[in-house]
């Protein structure tokens, strides 16, 4: 996949100058997100859920419990939405109305199918956890068949997608910029902090190398 | 309001212990948020799209432009889901099926409606852009009447809500907690650095109070 044909569905009217549809851009967006939202509509009833995702390809992985009612409504086959947004900055404008936030947003569309097989659940999991804690599949305990058993997984072809983003500083009305207000971007970033470890430790354990200085 | 009825809708199924359904709890997290995720449906195909909000009372105020297709569906009467996240932790568990995040989410129901009088859409503006950036309202250029005219504004009663959220450390298997695995928490901040001012500053215009230390 190289880039998503603009549909009705997907082609952003809004400002288009911020959209792009290439899946270099819209992959980099997902990845770094570690959750997203996925939407889905029941008799015009929409519901709108976080969850986490892993990417594979063109391919988006969610999962979740056998029981969730969001998972058996996608493996009914119904269309789904998975919106993800990464905040970069509150954009400080002279006039309000040109107030902004610099983001990065994905939006994709797809039907998602369950993985029956055994080993492609475990691969799926794998892919999941690895995704948002590198090296830590190889240094826990694995998901045995009582667990596999209880984890639904969805896999959605990425059938149509989008990026918007808006970067940079406030764009103002000309009349306004020889005016003595302030104007400017507060910078937005994720941190993560130094890990905390479990007060249940049975003996002291030094935290992980893969879990040091964690970032994305 | 002080709570939420519980109902099909809105009723936390998986994991009810994480659930919460007072309106104190739930709008916390709705007035720390800076954004959320607004879904539509449109003929059972779901859209998810980001946005910013305030909350007046036991109403959510969202706005866009009058183009929007998002806000024109609203406005045709569509029930709509506004969903938040706010992400405080990785939870890194002894086996792999029980890794989590903590978090705190709030779900919200309702159908919303135009606000059309130009007072009231001042009046509307300025809670969402107070809430973004408290003290700005009184120090910017405030909006004109063509770009009042430009803004649609949604004011959403919130029929039903939940809260849904996960503190803590990890909860494994009782056989797990004598191994050798590292566990515990890596905590994440949303953080604001320092402000930037536009290159485009007329002359140097130092950053106001209310935007130094900017946090929520």
């Amino acid at each position: 996949m190289t880039a998503f044909a603009k549909t009705p569905r997907n082609r952003v009217k809004r400002l288009p100058e911020r959209a792009a549809y290439d899946a270099e851009t819209i992959y980099k967006i997902l990845d770094e997100a570690l959750i997203c939202h996925v939407g889905i509509a029941q008799d015009n009833q929409p519901f709108v859920i976080p969850t986490i995702h892993a990417r594979r390809g063109d391919t988006l992985l969610l999962h979740g419990a056998t029981t969730s009612r969001l998972l058996k409504h996608i493996q009914a086959g119904n269309p789904i939405c998975v919106t993800t947004t990464l905040l970069d900055g509150l954009v400080v404008a002279r006039g309000i109305f040109h107030n902004s936030m610099n983001y990065r947003s994905v939006v994709l569309f797809g039907v998602g199918r369950v993985l029956d097989d055994p080993q492609a659940k475990y691969d799926a999991l794998l892919a999941l956890t690895e995704r948002v804690m590198p090296g830590r599949w190889d240094d826990a305990r694995l998901p045995n068949k009582k667990e596999l058993k209880a984890t639904t997984i969805i896999e959605m072809p990425i059938e149509s997608a989008t990026a918007k983003m808006r970067v940079g500083g406030p764009k103002d009305d000309a009349e306004d910029y020889e005016k003595d207000w302030w104007a400017g971007v507060i910078p937005i970033e994720q941190k993560f902090l130094a890990p905390q470890p479990d007060p249940k430790l049975y003996k002291e354990i030094p935290v992980p190398r893969y879990l040091k200085n964690y970032t994305r």
